[in-house]
């Protein structure tokens, strides 16, 4: 990847990088509140999903199944979110969207990780109607990347 | 598609059906603050994302290919939101979620239908932060479905 891009991509605050396939970045979002948050982001510059070409579509089914069973072996996660916005680079003009997927993990019960409780503040409701947000020590961050990526197969 | 489930998928209340592909049918919504939201559900019954074949999920690339072409041509929207949610089917228990597919388009700029204006209300943000919602009269949904219909080609 171009230097310029993994600027832009660093600029984007995505997270903390935890693997990578041939066509996406799979990151571990700043915001814990719903343990195992991610985002999934294309490596290459394009803004729209109907942007994507046959390869990188179907490459992103994969992880997509990989995350889904990944975060479900790790956490027992109740069920996922999957949403493409790209809203926040349209509040500037001109707007500068990457395209990439938030990946929310859902939880009906309370889930210990490290000795911490991850409740999901909102089950049943869109994350958006919570304004706080969890940021947890690098320390726990990257025990958390670390367990994610045992259940991986990318 | 089976009796039990087309009743199923109508108490989804996804909104009226504009038309379908092999293995999606494609709602224009209920609520059309922003004009041109409409909802993609899978034509069997099916839970989450990982859940589909790959025949589905290529499909549903050209389902959005085609939607996101077709709303930008029929009213020349800025970019799009997509999200596959399902929280609400968890509000209850058992949960019974069906998969689908949120399309919303967003709109820099008013747009005008049929002598209605129509604002996008939080441009930039997501829509969930509105919670007032805009049904159309059927007769106004009619003609929007006709119009959305000449710009897709499934």
């Amino acid at each position: 990847m171009e230097v310029e891009f993994l600027e832009r991509i660093d600029k984007n605050d995505y997270g903390d990088l935890i693997t990578e396939s041939e066509h996406w970045l799979i990151f571990l979002a700043p915001d814990q509140k719903n343990l195992g948050t991610c985002v999934v982001a294309l490596k290459r510059p394009e803004k729209e999903l109907s942007g994507l070409n046959h390869d990188e579509w179907s490459e992103f089914f994969k992880v997509v199944v990989q995350m889904e069973s990944a975060i479900k072996m790790a956490f027992n996660a109740t069920m996922f979110n999957w949403g493409s916005l790209m809203n926040a680079s349209y509040l500037q003009y001109p707007p500068d969207p990457h395209l990439h997927w938030h990946f929310i993990p859902r939880y009906r019960e309370p889930v210990e990780f490290r000795g911490r409780i991850f409740k999901d503040p909102c089950f049943g409701k869109s994350t958006i109607n919570i304004q706080e947000k969890l940021h947890l020590p690098s320390s726990e961050r990257e025990d958390l990347m670390a367990h994610i990526l045992k259940f991986l197969e990318l």
